[in-house]
Parts: C-alpha cells; structure tokens; sequence
C-alpha cells in the first residue's frame, strides 16, 4: 500500500527524516511516499504558522488525490487533518492523533515532549482539539536555542532525554512522546534511557494508518465528516479548487 | 478610533450586512473599515474552508496593519483568531467569541441558531477552543436549501425565530445567538418575538473592540500569545512575509 | 448613559477608588454614579461574607432601579449577581464577570492576582459558577498583613507586580486580572512592569456595560433569568419588598 | 444528640414537615430543634431568594449556636451552606447536599424531581457547586399552579410519581431525589410505585448529621473552611456580628 | 441491625484493625461482622490486585447474604462494589465510597493520603469511577518500605502526619482522609495534629451504612442497578453461582 | 507474530467469531490463537459478571505469558485490561479501547451499538475508563430477547443496522461501532447499509495489537503500570500466582 507522508514544513532534511523514521516500522509492501510543503515555514512552531500550513496540507493532499491510499499530516499539531478529513475519501491520519492513541495504549497518561518552548501553545491545543487532555500529564519543552531544526534531535538527545526522565518522574507519565517532525527516529535511540514506552508519532503514524488500510472504512456520506458540497471558489490552487469544487474525481 | 471589519468570505454582499449592523451600536467616531476576502469561498461552512479562510485572514490583517485601531474575525467560527493575536500588536477580536462573552452577560446558557446545517461542526469547535461549551445550551440551525448567502436572513426569517423560540423553550437557553455573518442585523428585526435577549454577533464584536481599545492592552511579550520569533518564509503574500519575518515596522 | 457602581463593601474609600478608576475609560457621556453598601463588612473576603453581601446587594440594586441604565456589583466576587439578573430588567455586570470575559479577549488562560488570601476560596467559587474555571490558570494571592483596605494596592504594589510576573512565568498564565475592589485603578500604574496584558476589573466592567447599553438587550420572559412570578416577604427592606411583590414598577 | 432543623423559608407548615418526616429515621436520643426563617419568602425557590435565605441563614445558625450538636440547613438549595461551614464549630449539612450523597451510594445518577419549574436554574447551581453534576441525570418538575405550598405534596403526589418514573425511564436515573423542603416525607409513601431508590432530603440530611456528630470531625484551623479574621459589621444582627467578629464565643 | 465488614484482603490482622476502629463510632445496637478474604493477596495495592479482590468480594457476599443489613467493602478502592450494588438487595457502602462522601461535607476538597506510592493509580481510578475527581485535592504516598502490613500505621504514624501537613498546605486539600484499610483508627490518634477535619474510611462506612439501613432504600427494579437476569455460570464458587443464577433466594 | 485472542466468555462459538472476524484484515504472518474462559458466565453482560472475568482474565493471560507477542482482552468491557498492563510485559489491547482508538480517527464522536439493554452500564464505565466519555456519541441498545448468544448478530441484523442508522441521525455519530464480542464479524457485512464509518471491534483490537508488536514499546518499569512487586498470594491459580510472586520468569 502507499501512504503519502505529506510534511507541511518546507524543511526537505525533515520529510527525509520522517521517512527513513518511518520505514523501520513500516510492514512490507508498505512504501512512503514523501511530500514537502512547496510554501510556507521551515518549520511550524505557532498557531498562525499551522494556520498556514493548514491550507497548505490541503493543497498537498488534494494533488495527490487518487494515488494513495492513505495520507500522514506529518508535523505533530496535525495541522489541516479536520478539513481533508472532510474533503478526502482515503485515511487521513495525523501525527499527533496517532501517537496520542497509541500512547494511550500503553499507559493511562502520556507527556508530551519537545525541543522548543514556542511549541507549546500549539501541542496544547492539538490535545484539546482530539479530546484527550484528560489522557496528557504535561507537555514539557527545552526552552533554549538550536542550532539547525534539520539536527536538533541530535544536538539535544541528552536533554532531550532529562526532560523525559523529568516527566515521568514528576508528572506521573506512563508514557513519553517524543514530539515534532525533527525528532523522527530519536525514540528508537533512546527508548534504553527512559524508564517508560516511548513513541515516535510518525511510526506511530505509519501503523495507525496501515491498520486504517485494512479496515477499508467507508467515506461518511452522512455526519461531520462527510463530504461537504459543491462550492466555487477564487484564488485556490487547481487541485484544491476541484476537489471543493467536485471537479475531477 | 478605526475598526477593521475584516470578512474572511468573498462575498461583498455578506460585508455590507456586516457594516451596516455593526454601525448602529458603534459609539459616535467608531469607523468601521469594510474588507472582503481576496480568496477564498463566498461564505465559509465547514472545517477545510475555514482552514483556508484562516490563513487568508492573516494576510488580510497583515496588509492592514498600522492603519486600525482594532481588528474583527468577521466569520462566526473566528479563523485565524489565535495566529492573529500572536502575529499582531492591535487587539483582535472574533465574532463568535465576542457574541459568546456577551451572551455570558445576559444569560446562564445561550443558544447558537443559525442558517445551515454544514455549519454545526465547525460552529461546535469554536465553541470548544474558546473553552465555552458548558455555556453552550444547543447548536441549532435550518436543514433546507435557500436561494442565496446575501439574503438568506430575509428569506428565512420566520424559520429562524421558530428555531429560537425552540430552542429556548426546549433546550432551556437563557440567550440566542443569531450566527453567522448573512444574519447580521436580522437581530433587532426579531428581538421582539423571540424571549430572551438575542445577540448579534458584529454587534457584540463592535461593542467589545471599541471596548478594548478603550482599555489599551499591552502585547504580551510572555505567555503563548507573545510574537512569535522572526521566521522565513516561501509563497506567502507579501504582508504577510513581512510580519512573520519582523519587516517593514 | 448611567451606570450604577454598587459597592457591596461599607468602604467608601473603595468606593472612591472604583469610580476614580472607572471614569478613566468611560466614554463622553457616561456617568459613573457611586454608592456604597449601608450595611455588611468593610470588605467582603469570605462566602459567609459575600453572602451577606449578596442579599445587600440586592437591596442596593432595588433602591436605584428606574434612575440607572445599568448597574456594576463592584466587587470580584460578583455577590448577588445571579439574584440581581433575575430581578431587574436593566443590565447587571459583575466585576469579576467583566474583568475575566475580557480577559478570555487577550488570552487563552488568565491569573487572577490579589492582596489577601482569604479570599482565594471566594475568588475559586465565582470563576467556577462563571463556568470559566478552564480558561483560568491559577488564583494568586499574598499572604501578609496589610494596613488598610483604603491603601492596600499602594502598600504592597510591588509585591503585587512580583507575584503577577511569576504566575505568567510558573502558571503559564497569558493575561493578568488584578482583583479586588480595592486595587481598582493599579493596573495602569504597573502595565509597564508585567510581560502581559493586565486587566482592572472596574474598568473591564464598564466597558461591557457600556457596551451592554449600546446593545440594548431585552428583558427575557423566559429562560431562566426572566423575572420570578410575584411574591410575598417579611422583613426585607422596603425597596427590595417592592420588587419581589411586584410593586412600584 | 440535638439537630437543628433550621428552615430558611417562612412558612412554619414547611418546618412542621420537615421535622415529623425527620423523626422516622432519626435514632433513639436524636432530638430534632426546628426553627424557621423569621423574614425572607414562604418558600425559597429563585436565585434572588436564595441570597436573601442565605444571609438569613447565617443569621438563624448564629442565634443558636452553642445549643444544637449539628445543624440542618433545611431547603434543598443550601443557601448559606459554605458561609455556616466557615463561621461554626458544629458541623452543618444541607439537604441537598446530604440527598445527593446518599444517592450516590444508591447508584450511578440520580434524578432530582421537584414541584415547581422554578426551582430549576437554583437547584441547577448547588448541584454544580457541590460538583455533582456528573451524577445528576436530570432535574425535573412540574409546571404548573399548585393550591398552597403547605400541601402541593399531598395535592400533586401522582404527578410527582409519574415524573419520577418517567425519568428513571428516560433519563436513566438510578435514583430518585424528591427535592424541596415541601415535600419532606413523601418518600416513604410513593416508594413502591417508583422502581428505583427514592431519597427524601431531610432523611438524608438528618442521618448523615448524626453520623457527622458521632464521628466527631475537628473544626478545621487551615484550609478553605477555618473561621474568618474577627471583623468589625454593620447593620448585621446582634448575634450574627457576635460571631464575625469573634464575640462572644 | 448486622453490619459486615467484608476485608478483601488476606490478612485478618487488618479485619481486626477495622473492626476495632468501626466499632469506636458505631451506634449502640449495631454489631460489626468480620470476615476475611479466603483468597487473594495480604493487601490489595494495584489494578491487577483489586480485580483478584473484585471478584472474591462478590464470593463473600454472596456467602452472607440473607445474614446482614448491609454490608462494607472494606478496602480503600471499592473492589467489587459496582457488581455487589447489582446483584445484592442489601446496601453495600464502599469504604473509599464513604471516606469521600463524608469528606465533602466537610470541606471542598480532600485529600487522600496514604503510606505506599504503590496505592496511586488504584485510588485514583476509584475517585474517578465515583466521579469526584474534581473534589480531590491530591492523592499523597509514602514512598518507602514498611516492616508489615498490620502495623504500619504505627511504624509510619508521624510520617504520615507530616504528610497530611505538607497536603494541607501545598495542595489546598480541607480535608484529610488516611486511606487504606491497614490505616484503620489512626485518625482518631492524630486528629490533633493536623489542622483539617480527618477522616478515617471504617468509621465513615459504619456511619453511612447504618444511615442508609435507618433509610431503608428499596432494591431498584430499574435503572443500572437493577439485579441481572439470571445466569448459568461455570467454576464460581457456589454461594456466587446461586445468586447469579437466581437460586436459594 | 502471534496474538492471543483471550475471550472471557465461556462461549466457545463466540470465541470462533472472534478468530473468524480477526483472520480478515490480520496481516500475512500474524496467528490469531484463540482461548475462551475456563470458568465464568457465557457472555459477560454485567458490572458483576465483568469482575469475574477481569480475575479469569488475568488467570488466562498468565497463562499463555511466554507464547504470545501481544493478547486482545477479547469482550467489549475491556475486562482485566488494567491489571494485565501492570503484570505483563508483552502488549494487551482492549477491544473496547481499540474499537475506540480506530473511531477516534474517523470522526469527532462515535456511537456504540449493541444488543443487549443490560450491557448498557458497562460500556459506559469502560469509555469513562478510558477518559473516552468526550468522544463518545452515545450508547444505543436493543431492548428485547433473543434466541442465543452464537447467532444474536444473524436474527438481529436488520434491527441493528436500524439501530446504527438512527443514532448517526439523532445523536450526531460521525462513526459506528458495533460492540460486544457477538457481533465480531457484523461489521464487513452491513457498512453498506450505514452511512458512516464502521467499525469491528475485534478487527479493530488486531491491527493496533499488530502495530504495537511492530513498534516494540519497552516495558515500563517506572509509572503506574510497571510491573508490582512480588506478593505472595492464597487460593489463586499457580499460573497467576507465579506472575504475582514473580516466579517462572
């Protein structure tokens, strides 16, 4: 099966990390098909910079349309998931969603944790937004400068470690989440260190939206999810203007 | 004192509504400045088009700062409310959280009575992010056709107030909301056959910007709406480069 | 316009400070009429107090009716708000009400600071029956002895600055509400010295009451805050008699 | 042991209720003290007469303490329940408070059923205060006129029985509190015809006050419920001052 | 009338302990019944524990009933209390059940200290089952060995005083409960120096199971408790298996 | 990789729809083994039946430990989950959870359909447990008798395809789950009749348990499902006493 790891930072060294992360988990006959934002931050870090990337995923996804059978929004706010979650027939599932549900399989509340402060906000309001506040113990954040978000995980592994130990201890974490895009692969490397399970959302992602696959769930044609109807629009790219537009497929 | 009245669909018709309505309760010297979405669908409804007109909302801001005293989201689900309070130093203020804090004043519980069906899902989560859903008695809206967004709340008119009066009587709400920007002004035609007090949601946003600006808030340079850090950026509008990367003021 | 600040506490050096505070963002035209509790305790600071000050408050409230276009409970813990709402058919804002819904205009969560520890328990109960206890991220007080209620927010201003600067810092807190009618007016003093926007209850409040006069809201007769049905009392004052027998007006 | 059975409502009628429907259940030794409101409503059934029956309240407990073992706060709103806890040494119990804890040990949710639609928006409010809510199926009455608040039980027992068994049906209560002080002792005589426990309030508070009395709890010195600071009042009863300000006692 | 205290765990030493301390509180007339658990683990302390003791405490009572007025569930976290609610038509009271309830009428919010960190997620889940989480200040642990479980309470006695202390202080708890069965009668000891009510599980059990036998609750017939259809079953122990399958009463 | 399918129903034809449903979307390599309850009732139905088979659970799972790669808790309720996470350090997924986790991602709130009125209570304490209660729609059950456990899904299909039709209509699901071992297989076959997503539990419970053995979580050994000490224990099966007493491995 294909699955579009569709990453809304204009980061390349990202989307390669996301996909090498997410091979180690994937099953066989299982391929990742990488996608980078054509526009927009190198990295989303506020609510205004997913608000962005936001439409943008749109866009992503509406281009590919047709070609796989189900998507990743590869950056860990799931920015655009509740929109093509609407425009889409294929699986969609976030990063954020879908390292929160395996978390809440291996223990009854998991800590968020991440590389930058400003990350925060948002992480917080992706919790909210899924309805799983009351599963979270704490987001924790470093809150110091890096050098370059293409090797931040590299740069803080051992902080980046500290803070976990910290949550767990003092926050009551069954579970860690090692958080954002830049941090792919780290949980594999640390898992030894952190007395707890630890989960990287995009091999969270990967086999999430695999078990989706399988399931063959039907297109909502009634509920919040269905597809909304016909609209025009202006200024929209091609692929998103049809897809709102009914156009094409 | 300048309030931009800046409406994130592309209808021009929907805009005029909204200006007309915000007029009458604006204090003497309050200037409403009219804006129409350059892109975007001509009324937003459903979660993808909201996330759309969010990142529209910001450029719309973005090219108008420095020449408002204050800002309104003018589309009942806010889009772009929170990246705007991060990105601009002028208060801002959503017309759903604005018909919802006024609500709070007149009643335990209000009742939001609108137009479309496609609207709930999206309505329930803004409902939900400004932390308000426990004063949210119901959601009720019309499940039927109508002919056009621009007089929507004349053709409709006795359908809705039947829906108020409902709502009241079954959903125990102390206060209806009449949302959603085509409604605008169709508040005081009906307050008198409807009984509870009935909010207008440019109204109540006219009325707590003027309200705001009064009282000059700081920006935050602390807590999650502090500006975010200088970023760069790809193929966004100019004005909106410009404040994500800290240019031009 | 007229707007009644009825000060629950017998204090008339508070009295004094509210109004003073509150005329500095009234509009032209508004008038801010003050009047001070004739029976109860200096200061409210505890439920058996707000209590007392409650049943005051509505005795207050009767007297004015027919000569104010709105009314302000003018202490944070809004003492008799709910019982005034259901009484009277010119608005009612509470000062903890306003100082909190504008606060839910300029962030997400917002600390309420004060002088006396005492009265955190008061503080709590309120922000719970506002229903805004999740947008609220802590109640901080000091715990000291202070010299007079007249002069509290001079005696221990900077006390009151350090412990708003470290609720933004340790509960995340994205606005500040100095609370309690005896710090009315030093918001404006120290907006200067905290990272975040600072909200004066008194001033919060005749915004919204202004702005609730504007709007002109109608009287409900139905719901749960229309006017009780005529009764029967024994001992009431004789103003507040009038209004639950239905009488005078 | 002596309760206090103390009635904020001036209706002696309703006291006389509340004390033969008391004595059923009381224990051997167990002498129940009746006292009722010497100014206020006949019966308390709005918010606004729920802050006049609390002041009034405190005052009726002031007057007796020193005399009664535990204290009964005789309306099924509570009025004044949080102030009395702070001020006396005895314990004090309300009766919706005591009727909703029995009904916790009796199964999931309980239904609060009722005579007047009145009642609604007050009862509402003291199940959230108590932080019920999540145990509360539903709060349900009649709404419609009733002869003499003396004998609307009597008058309106089938009524009241249909509604009871129409909101175990409906609601999925588990169980059924008849609420309001007019109803005392209805209980006992419907009880085979509603196929879920039935909790009559004034039993319920009278066997959880014995049980507090013999269990003896300390008067709290720390917390949110230890006596307040002495204070200076005005205008208070004397016996109510005594106690603010430490007099006496 | 015959009250069981029906321990859960293994050790007799604990039944003991509990009965000594109910009886302190006991009314003249009622007669505590020990009985210990024939299977399981000298002390229950975590999920898997308590399902063990769930299902051994279903076999107890099944064992005594036609024998008591009511029954008490011994250990702090309910273990089986749900499904003996179900299938007995006596009044089963938990004993973390009770502590709570108790509690709430004696402050707003309580802790729940304890002598080992291994308690936590159990007690936490029993708070969350009876749906009072929001009434719980914390929950406190000792985190260090202990020589046996029958006299731990003298072992760490001043321990868990300074615990209690600090909760007071630094949690904001108005009430302490000293949970855990082994803890039974300690708080009668050390209710001087903690400056809240104390509240010890086995005395609030007896005094609300003999409230509830003076009550005389029906068995529901409806709603949630209401006793299962008969059942055949496999491998139960024989008094279980008769109430499940509706035989010998 | 091998997963047990433990059902904790006596009934063997339930376990053989179980294994049936499971086999459809398990991926090419992974054995289902299939393991029904030696002692308990035919279908678990109850809060009373369900501590039953959450002790025969944890006897089953000690049973296999060293054979499996992951186990499903193979009855709606998720029974024994809770301690099985705490014993044993392959993955245990509930199927209740899973069915819940998998719906989490196709729509904001999910129905559960069923057969039986009685399961009712139940399954609303194990989406409580699982902090769920947010996402979950309702809860709609058949109300009548049915000829046996083995074919319930056959004689009731039509009614329950009813059933699901209904409550995407009046209670707003965006997803279906139709629940209880039972019905293990139901789904493939109607998801044409339904106008959402619909999903199998048991299917639901072995793609997650297939991905966790693929993402290889450690054990905990800190938070609150490491794994207890070692206890000592009476009357218990030797499997689950060895687990308990740490012996064997």
């Amino acid at each position: 099966m294909k699955l579009l790891v569709a990453n809304p930072n204009t980061s390349t060294g990202v989307t390669d990390r996301l996909v090498a992360a997410g091979k180690l988990v994937a099953s066989p006959g299982t391929e990742l098909l990488p996608m980078t934002a054509p526009r927009g931050v190198p990295y989303i870090a506020t609510r205004a910079e997913a608000a962005i990337g936001s439409a943008v995923m749109l866009e992503m996804l509406a281009e590919k349309r047709g070609t796989v059978d189900a998507a990743i929004v590869a950056a860990f706010g799931d920015p655009g998931l509740g929109g093509a979650r609407e425009l889409f027939d294929f699986p969609v599932v976030g990063m954020a969603e879908a390292a929160m549900l395996v978390a809440c399989t291996l223990g009854r509340r998991f800590a968020i944790v991440s590389f930058a402060k400003a990350l925060e906000p948002w992480f917080a309001e992706i919790v909210d937004w899924h309805g799983l506040a009351g599963r979270c113990a704490a987001i924790r954040t470093l809150d110091e400068a890096f050098r370059s978000i293409d090797d931040v995980a590299d740069e803080k592994e051992q902080l980046l470690v500290d803070l976990a130990v910290g949550t767990v201890k003092n926050d009551g974490a069954d579970v860690v989440i090692l958080a954002g895009a830049p941090l792919a692969g780290m949980a594999d490397r640390v898992k030894g260190r952190i007395p707890v399970p630890v989960v990287d959302g995009i091999q969270a992602a990967v086999v999430m939206a695999e078990g989706l696959v399988r399931l063959k769930p039907r297109k909502a044609t009634a509920g919040t999810f269905k597809r909304p109807a016909a609209k025009d629009s202006k200024g929209l790219s091609q692929a998103l203007a049809d897809v709102i537009g009914h156009r094409g497929t």
